[in-house]
C-alpha cells in the first residue's frame, strides 16, 4: 500500500534496530520492554498514524518480532504501516477507550500473560509520552512483578542516525530551506500572522518537482511571536497584521516522512534596534565557537560551554539549554529527550548524531533565534540546511 | 499584548469556571487540584502555548487565583496569556527539563509545601495528557498524603459550553466549511495528497475578510486515507497522486482560538461502487435517526443506539463509538475524553453540550465518513457547520 511503500525503511534496517534494542534490554536485565513513545514505536516497527491520543504501545518480547498494541480500529493502520503480520498486531476493543471502568493496560497485561511474557522483568517508559500514572497502575495490577523503569532506553539507541535516516533529515533540510525562503519573500509590515503561517505550511508540504517529494507535518507548529511576545519561546500565532519596528523569530522545521530538520531565523521589520544587532553578533560568534566544539570525541557540554562563554563576553545570559538531539518525531516534540547541550551533560558526541543547536535568546521583553540543525561527522559538523545565517531585515 | 487580547475570555467567564471547579473539588473532598491537561489549563487560566511537551500544570488551591506551573522560559508565555499575575506564575529552572536526576514534580511538591498546600487532599489527573507515571511518583514522594485521582474532574465541567464558547465553535464551523469547499474544488485524480493538504491548511488558516478572522491549528492534522488504506481511521498523507476509482475520507476540523469544529466528508473519484452508495444511504439515514435522538433529557447512548439500529438494518456493523464531546483542545486530541456516544453511556444530554457525531465506517478494506458536529439545544440539535451532507463524486 502507498503508505507502506513510501514510509517504511528496509527490513535490514529494522532488524538492526531490533537487535540493538534486545542488546540494550539484556544489558538492563529486561525480558520484555513496553514502549509507548510514538517515535520509538515508529522507529522499531514503521508504525505511523495519529492514534497516540489513546493508549498504545509496542512490546519487544524475549523472541520474535515486536508486537503492536493499540485500539482495535487502529490495528488496520498497524497492519498497513508496520512490518509485522497479523499475529503480532493486537487491538483492544473500543469500549476500553476513555472508559471509567476498564483500562487498555488491563488488556495488555492479559495479552502478555497469554504469551507467558508476564513473569519476566518488564520494562516500561515511566516518564514518556502518554504512559499515564493510571496506565502504569493498571499494567502493574495485572502483572506479578514490579515494572522496571526503562525511560529513554530506546530513545538513546536512536541518537546515532543510519545513512538512510540522515538521508531523510537532509530531505527535511531542503524543505526548511524552502520554508524560510517563503518567509523572506512574504514577510512585511501588514501581513497577517495567520496568512504567513498558511504560506509556511504551503512551503512545508507541497510537492516540489525539483526535489521530487512533498512534506510531512512537523511535530511542532510554527512558533512566531513578535515584539515583547518574543520573550516567550512557545507562543504560536494570531490573525493580526505584523507591525513595523518589531522583531519576530520563526522557529519551524521541515519534515520528511517523520524526520525533522528544525531551523530558526529572526526577522526585523524596519530599522533593527542596537539590541538586535548586538544579539545577532553575539549569537553568530557563539554559534561559530559551538560548531567548532561540535566534534566527535567531545561531549555535549563542550558545545554549550563554548557558546555560553561567547555570550557571557557579550554580557548576555541565557539560562536554558542550547540544544537537543533530533530525528524521527511525533507531536508534541521534535526532540529525542535524551541528552541536552548544556553544562554538566557529558554525553560523548559520535558521528551520525544530530542536534538542533538551539541558540535562541528569550529575554525580558524581546527574543532572538538564529539556530542550526547539525550532524556530527568525523570532522567539522555538517549543517543540514543552508539558510542565510543572519538577521533578516525588511522595510 | 496581541496574543492576550485576541485569545482570552472575559474575567467574569474565568471566575465562573473557577467557581465551578472549586465546587466540584469540594464535592470530591479535594483541597488542591493539579491539572496537567493543556485544555484544562487553558480553559481555567487562558494559558496558551506549545509547551506541553515538558511537564507543566495549573494548580487550584483552597483560595485565590489558579497557579500556573511550568518551565521557567515558558513563564513568559504564561504571563502573557494567563489572567494571573507574577506571584501565581511559577517557573522551574531549566535543568529540571528532561533530567535523569531531578524531576519538575519534585519542584512542584516543594512549591506546594511553601504555600502550605501540601497537607491537604490533593487531586491529580491520573489518566491524562503528559502526567507520566514518573511524574506521579515524583510528586507523591514530595508530599505527605496519597494523591487522589481527579481524572476528568475539569473535563466534565467543560461539557456544557458558554455562549462565548459556542460563538468560537460557530466561527470554527465557518472555517471547516471553507476547508471542505476547498477540497471539493481541488480534489481530482492525479492531485498529490500533500498538495491537497497544503490547500486544506490554506483554507484552515488564512484570514477571511468576509468572516473577519483567520484560523488556528487544529489539534489533529488532516486524515485522508484512500482506497483500502481508508480501512484505517488515523492515517495521514503521503506525496503520491490520488487515483481514480478510489474513495477517500477527509477527517478535518476548523479551529478558531483553540475551539474546534470537526467535520468529515468522503470523496469518490470516478463512478462510485455500490458499496459506497449503500454506505452513504445507511449513514445518512442513521444520522437522521441519531440527530432525532440528540435532544436535551435523552442520554448519550440514545444517539448511538438510534444510529446503530439503522446500520444494523442495512447489515453494517460498526464496532466502535459514534461520537465524543468537543470544544477547546490541544494536540493530540480534539475530543474532551469524558462521555462517549456508545451503548451503556447514560450521560444526560444538556443544552450547550457539543459533540462530534462520528458516524465513520472503517471496514476490512474500505472506509467512509460523513459526520456532523452538533450542539444540544432546547429543541432539535444545531448542526454547527453546513457542508453538503452527501458522498462527493468527482470524475
Amino acid at each position: 500500500m502507498a503508505i507502506v511503500d513510501t514510509f517504511r525503511f528496509s527490513d535490514a534496517e529494522y532488524e538492526t534496530r531490533l537487535a540493538k534494542v534486545r542488546q540494550a534490554m539484556e544489558a538492563a536485565g529486561l525480558d520484555v520492554l513496553v514502549t509507548s513513545d510514538p517515535s520509538n514505536m515508529a522507529w522499531l516497527t514503521g508504525y505511523d498514524g495519529w492514534s497516540f491520543y489513546v493508549h498504545q504501545a509496542v512490546v519487544i518480547g524475549p523472541f520474535g518480532d515486536p508486537v503492536w498494541f493499540g485500539r482495535e480500529q487502529d490495528a488496520q493502520g498497524a497492519l498497513r504501516t508496520c512490518y509485522m503480520t497479523d499475529p503480532d498486531i493486537i487491538g483492544y476493543p473500543d469500549y476500553f477507550v476513555q472508559s471509567p471502568d476498564v483500562h487498555p493496560m488491563d488488556y495488555l497485561a492479559a495479552k502478555l500473560t497469554e504469551r507467558s511474557w508476564h513473569n519476566g522483568r518488564i520494562g516500561v517508559e515511566m516518564d514518556n509520552y502518554w504512559f499515564s500514572a493510571r496506565g502504569y497502575q493498571a499494567l502493574s495490577a495485572g502483572l506479578p512483578n514490579e515494572l522496571i523503569d526503562a525511560t529513554n532506553l530506546i530513545n538513546w539507541l536512536r541518537a546515532v542516525k543510519s545513512p538512510a535516516e540522515l538521508d531523510r533529515m537532509r530531505k527535511a533540510a531542503r524543505i526548511v530551506e524552502r520554508m524560510h525562503a517563503r518567509i523572506a519573500e512574504k514577510v512585511e509590515p501588514g501581513i497577517r500572522k495567520c496568512d504567513l503561517v498558511a504560506d509556511i505550511y504551503d512551503a512545508a508540504l507541497r510537492y516540489d518537482p525539483e526535489l521530487g517529494y512533498g512534506g510531512d507535518y512537523p511535530a511542532i507548529v510554527p512558533l512566531l511571536p513578535s515584539g515583547t511576545d518574543a520573550a516567550a519561546p512557545h507562543l504560536t500565532w494570531d490573525d493580526k497584521p505584523m507591525k513595523a519596528g518589531e522583531g519576530t523569530f520563526f522557529e519551524i522545521a521541515g519534515c520528511f516522512r517523520r524526520y525533522h530538520c528544525p531551523l530558526s531565523r529572526t526577522v526585523f521589520l524596519g530599522k533593527p534596534t542596537q539590541q538586535f544587532l548586538d544579539a545577532e553578533q553575539a549569537v553568530l560568534e557563539g554559534m561559530e565557537a559551538g560548531l567548532e566544539a561540535a566534534r566527535a570525541g567531545n561531549v555535549c557540554e563542550d558545545i554549550a560551554i563554548a557558546f555560553f562563554d561567547v555570550l557571557q563576553r557579550h554580557e548576555i545570559i541565557k539560562n536554558n539549554r542550547t540544544g537537543y538531539p533530533i530525528g524521527l518525531s511525533y507531536p508534541p516534540d521534535w526532540g529525542e529527550r535524551t541528552c541536552s547541550l548544556r553544562p554538566g551533560d557529558r554525553t560523548e558526541l559520535q558521528p551520525g548524531m544530530t542536534f538542533h543547536f538551539m541558540t535562541g535568546l528569550w529575554m525580558e521583553d524581546w527574543g532572538f533565534e538564529i539556530t542550526e540543525s547539525i550532524a556530527i561527522t568525523d570532522g567539522a559538523p555538517e549543517c543540514l540546511a543552508e539558510v542565510p545565517r543572519k538577521l533578516l531585515v525588511k522595510q
